[in-house]
């Protein structure tokens, strides 16, 4: 990202009220994650391992935690919480959302709420103060949203549970009339589908981030500050505790639990329920360790066999 | 769900033509399906396997639909199909849909058939009786529709084949001008994508329920009464009989067939045919049962290996 | 297909510039692929490989690009590319797209391209010449479009990057101010999500194929003319070399680089960067030979056991 206009390093020191360690008059023309970094940008660095990473990038100025020596060429801008300048930085240059919303008269939405075209909102639902509703949401009948929540494009909540019986005529469909309920600072990323319960309510905990097309189904209960990485689909009737990390296209089967603070790598598949705490691979999934051990032994096999034979 | 107005266990049962065991006085506040339900509520048991855990339940009231000694604390009331009379208090609780509609003038849709905001349907589409179109779903030209089928939100019938010729400039696109066909009492979920076939046609056969974000290829048919569970996908050219069961994130490539009746279990891979009647696991796939021997086996593999060593 | 006025085979050589081997006067009535061909159709056969199979189908005539004698009930129509001359009757047969376009006023749209309805396109938007966007497609702030780009319904161009930092209280957002750049003669399926860069941009190259639901990460490099069939999901800061094919649920973690022309199969999941040229399969991957030997030895493992064991 380009700045319009540039600004040195002196400047944006004072911005963010940050102490310049180097030359207070390089001009700083865009702004960069480290992965992409080019001349003339500022970057950020909060976490030491990566210190040598950005200064040995094309980053003409790094917003930095810890004052040290300045890299020929470079300068350092030291703030108390790098990330955070930088993630203002990017906010500010990418400026207002749209104005143009298109509020259901039904809906109980906050005053700071910002809805985008093509949004849709069913009866009686509530949507608290300070949310983003991006373009072409869909919010079905009775799901409540609190505060600070984000749901990007062409996400659904509230569909119908996939819940059928079966009878000699074919499936026989048990109608839901449970809601959605989405605590605060939730973000969930576009193209993702989240299941209203039967009866009762399917929930996402305050702070949880969901990213793209992510599938939560019906009842499933999501506690607080869990991340689910793109094409997670998780059934009905699942419980997962606080703090639980779930990495791409994980699969987990109704009915079950997952554990404080476990993790799972990506492609995994559950059909138990997982104690907190560990970290989990593989389909069926075991602890990573295990399935590692697994995988080694795997690939030495002609190697063990033809020892074996002798 | 709770009740607006609680209504007595007798109440009740007069309305679903039950009769009463316990007490009659009883007021129930709500119902809930048996994983979530509360004090206060009524839930059902259709099934003798699960009336030990109905009785264990918090529920105040069962639907049941065998006359036994209502447990303590308990009212039964006996129906003759609990599952239905649960599902019709349901739909009667969640109210009527949305009026609001935005009828394409160029589509010819069953008059009993409602549109939600956001629908969009193109030249020439069929759409028959009883039928819900949710809000922000995209129906291409000529596809057609049979009765009573659901469709949840921001799903997309219809869209072009993935059909591409290599060329030494690039790919070629061959055009799609065949359509998609979706027979009666097909529930599709939010998110789900069905190409238009090639030429030919694209068909979903009556009763079939397809769950969230579950993709159809191009020209692919779909028999009856078939089950597929959230982010399924399947190829284009393939053909699944009637009665088969996918489960979670299971793939399927071109230009296959899955026999009547087959089960397949979550996160499945299928580059192979498969015979009717059998369930099936792994990526790739294996009769289920000789894919657990295999897991099995490969569990054991340390000690069997340390054995052999001697 | 079927054709509103059916067509002589003399007729539609005339048309097409080809050369008639069999009875002019076989009235055609309809024209379909080769998997779905029926009597009266015409079909096509460009690959020498395929001609036996084209020969036995119903088809009653054949788009050919070798003379050769026509079998017996079946004529030929000898043109120089068999793929573009259907491809192109296929097209003529679709029709007309809508006129039914909702221009968002603040986005710079090349005159011939289209919007369908329900489409929502951000500020400063720029979409070049001869482009399709179909209904209910989102395009976020800032995005940049090629010419000849088609993007199918419901998919979502530019959601905010997954891009968390951890706190003692909870994921901080790190705001994204990037953007998408989609080149040239790029496709894009139904109900896709490509995130925009953090700072930087997400590139799709010049004659890349994306099928339906697939999900491309923050600050990803797709080079030209690759191939991604449905559910594909590719992580943050990737970069995929020219002409490389992704099937169905490929899973990519972050951070990688996937060399020119290399193949990954079905389900594959890619934990580490891949060298071009090469096919690879499993999760995690291997080159496929390798894993196909590794499934075979599985298999044998039973056996080789009770062999071992004396």
């Amino acid at each position: 990202m380009k700045f319009n206009n540039p600004i040195t390093v002196g400047d944006l020191a004072k911005k963010v009220n940050g102490k310049v360690i180097g030359n207070s008059a390089t001009l700083i023309t865009g702004l960069n994650e480290i992965h992409r970094v080019e001349k003339g940008d500022v970057t950020f660095c909060d976490n030491s391992k990566y210190i040598k990473a950005a200064i040995n990038s094309a980053a003409s100025v790094i917003l930095i935690n810890e004052a040290c020596e300045a890299p020929k060429g470079k300068s350092l801008i030291v703030v108390q919480k790098p990330f955070q300048t930088f993630s203002d930085l990017s906010k500010e240059l990418r400026g207002d959302y749209h104005s143009t919303a298109s509020v259901d008269p039904s809906a109980k939405v906050g005053s700071t709420t910002r809805l985008f075209p093509g949004v849709v909102i069913g009866k009686g639902v509530t949507i608290g103060e300070h949310c983003i509703i991006h373009p072409n949401v869909t919010i079905y009948d009775g799901c409540t949203i609190g505060n600070n929540v984000i749901i990007h494009s062409g996400t659904v909540i509230g569909a119908d549970a996939f819940y059928y019986q079966r009878t000699p005529n074919g499936y026989n469909k048990l109608h839901s009339s449970g809601t959605v309920r989405i605590d605060d600072n939730v973000e969930i990323g576009a193209g993702c589908t989240i299941d209203r319960g039967v009866t009762s309510e399917t929930m996402i905990g305050a702070g949880t981030k969901i990213d793209n097309m992510v599938q939560i189904g019906h009842d499933t209960v999501i506690g607080r500050n869990c991340l689910f990485a793109s094409q997670v689909g998780i059934a009905g009737v699942v419980t997962v505790e606080d703090d639980v990390i779930l990495w791409g296209q994980v699969g987990v089967q109704k009915d079950l639990t997952i554990g404080k603070g476990a993790v799972v790598l990506g492609q995994s598949g559950l059909a138990k329920s997982l104690e907190g705490g560990i970290t989990y691979f593989g389909s069926p999934v075991r602890e990573a360790r295990e399935k590692m051990k697994e995988l080694a032994l795997i690939k030495q096999l002609p190697d063990i066999i033809r020892e074996l034979r002798g």
